[in-house]
């Protein structure tokens, strides 16, 4: 395995990552569990400032981004300005950009505009990573996405994994599916007709020849599915309330669905995922079962982040 | 007196504070006051981080919380969203508490909707510390006024307290309550006819033999008083602009009053708090007297919250 | 050089600055450039808290002073409450000064109303710093504008420095000329008639000798002169909007205007400087030369708030 360097680049899209970049990634991040864990205590990052600048309420990814710095004995700077800061005065992206450099080693950016962090990162000479962009991309969500298959599964390597809910919208689907595809994976879709995967993806997938197929109801996902990756099908995407309560239930996952789809317990029981914040969409009564990885799957948000940060400083 | 152990769990109410609960912290606050007063340092809670989570603009609390998990060596994360972040997404409190489990070793949490702090610490294994939920529960500042009221008159029993202004509304008196009745304490409760001390609290310190009594007028409730405890009356109880201009008026504090009750000097002086912010119903000619003790009660919040944060993450 | 001591004193106003004040606050802060720089690492703020008191958003500002506490072992805390916080509860700022004495050490304030620091600072019995009082005063700003001079020309005195732009409003340009006045410059305005430098400054002027006369033309303002200090023509300052675009653009600095004024390269060439954000009043193809110095200017923020934190605290 050739160990690519991360040093002093950004972390804007999951297309820049081979999959020697993911495993590369995901080895380091183990190496940080017991840190992130709160086991151990480690100072790789110590002397180092990240800006946190997140334009957008985000308390899972900014929360795990400052939790991961500060584990590793780093600083944080914020300007938490969520009403979009001095951007509201008309600053280019770029500027903010040119101006970070001056304060911080590493910058952790959200905001709800696509192309945002890109251009700030044009001005930027330090490394910026990429915290969300709106309808863009999650590349940190998709890794730790990724890691967590890996800790659940022990490979990603011949699974199959079904993408439920609001795959049209979906960000985090989205950014996923390029990690994805570097692994022998099959792929269900399964969404309500109006929130299907968009073509540029189909089209996408085809190009890499990963094999994916469609499907319209959850349980028809889950059945021979090993993952299953839960999204969040949000109301502000129907124009007709009706419509989204109905196609809500519809994606709502339950334990008595589980269980008819034979997927709680035994070796075809199924791996649940999420990134979270759930509104409904996966019942509390599947909280308890073993494959119930959501929550597993937020607390790998720290490691990855702490990898991810140590390699853009060069300090691993 | 037994010395019962804080490890791991929460505070989310006064009503789980024993009498010897009471003076264990206010013990253990003491012995952190050089370095609440920055004539020390500490490091006992080096490699721990709390998570700041405030829901609602709250200057002294939310400074006061972290100031103290700094000085003891500590770090602090924070999704600084005061307009309910991803919650405005529709996140039960539960599983913000799983998640923030995986961050954090202890949190602190203000929301303005009473029991909010409880669900999430349902969700959350790691401690949590309630900083006010709205109309429910603000213990750690009725413990902060216990404290106070033993420094500035060296015991809590055989005092006279007024509790003076809205007490319908006031959730801080309300936590008091729960503290006061511990010890061997006469209550006056002085206020607009309106804004009279509920039911439900005059049977609770009937129930536990606390001798109390109702005046409506300030310097009715300052005459023979040794601890003056003063609240805001606050002008959304209102509906009528005039209404409130008048009870407001008749509940202000000043110089001259304090005179003629006789409580400005020697030994019948008055011992006079306030939780802040006060907006005029404590006139500045109060400020320089001995008793007034309100920003010297500010000012505990910090040792009282050291106390805290070291019990609950079993560093003390 | 007589060197005053800074410790306990509040930083407000430029005009509490000499000469000697100034010069020793850049020659301090020359001292910090390799840890601004991030080539060293500090520890001269150990165990010291600034309380970052934001009432209104300053990415710039808040992040430098934050950076500078950083990068000098200091610690932070903050009540980011860009919506005024407990303030809009109504407390004074008298009172909030008096309650943030009990926590922090130092307190950096930036707030929309005029006056507001100065009130806060006494109450309070720690040093204050403003970072931006509305309309009012600017110091920390100023001072790095001087450092800047200093670092990009060698000197201030025997300069011409032209400032451009809302003379009428600019809280910085009126804040900067109560330090250029120490020095033997010479001054030119250059601003639209509608945005003059007000009279008060003038007769300010006047009566300290200091050189200056007004030009109505950006390309007049630059010719001749060996610093450009730029400012944003706001749009709220206009009621017509097609009166404020006309303006606008005839304010906005490009490479074309600065190349028939000769200030491009070699000798005559000027250094350009702006507090930042600009919305479009210097165009990107001026950010490559030489001259442009705006984004180092906004670096200089940082060792000059290291300066006067290890003054104001005594660390120095």
């Amino acid at each position: 395995m050739t160990q690519i360097s991360f040093k002093g680049r950004d972390i804007l899209s999951t297309e820049q990552f081979s999959r020697e970049d993911i495993l590369h990634v995901c080895e380091v991040a183990k190496s940080f569990e017991k840190v992130a864990q709160k086991q151990e205590t480690s100072d790789i990052m110590k002397g180092c400032v990240m800006a946190s600048l997140f334009y957008e309420p985000s308390t899972r990814t900014r929360l795990s981004f400052e939790t991961a710095m500060k584990r590793l004995g780093g600083m944080v700077v914020t300007a938490a300005s969520e009403d979009t800061s001095s951007l509201s005065k008309g600053e280019t992206f770029y500027d903010t950009g040119k101006m970070v450099s001056a304060y911080a080693d590493v910058v952790a950016m959200r905001h709800p505009k696509r192309g945002s962090v890109d251009e700030l990162a044009r001005g930027c000479s330090v490394p910026v990573i990429n915290a969300g962009d709106g309808p863009g991309q999650h590349p940190t969500q998709a890794l730790l996405d990724i890691y967590t298959i890996m800790k659940e599964r022990g490979t990603v390597d011949g699974l199959t994994v079904c993408l439920a809910g609001d795959l049209k919208y979906g960000r985090t689907v989205h950014s996923l599916l390029m990690l994805l595809r570097h692994f022998s994976v099959k792929l269900v879709f399964a969404s309500p007709a109006e929130l299907r995967m968009p073509d540029e993806y189909k089209e996408y997938l085809r190009d890499k020849n990963v094999d994916f197929k469609e499907v319209d109801s959850l349980e028809e996902g889950i059945r021979g599915s090993d993952v299953l990756y839960m999204t969040r099908v949000q109301q502000e995407r129907f124009e007709d309330r009706a419509e989204y309560e109905r196609l809500k239930l519809a994606f709502v996952l339950d334990y008595s669905m589980l269980e008819r789809c034979g997927g709680v317990t035994g070796s075809s029981a199924i791996t649940i995922m999420h990134p979270l914040p759930r509104v409904g969409e996966i019942s509390m009564d599947v909280d308890d079962l073993p494959g119930a990885a959501y929550f597993r799957q937020a607390a790998n948000g720290v490691p990855i982040r702490m990898a991810l940060l140590a390699f853009v400083t060069g300090r691993i």
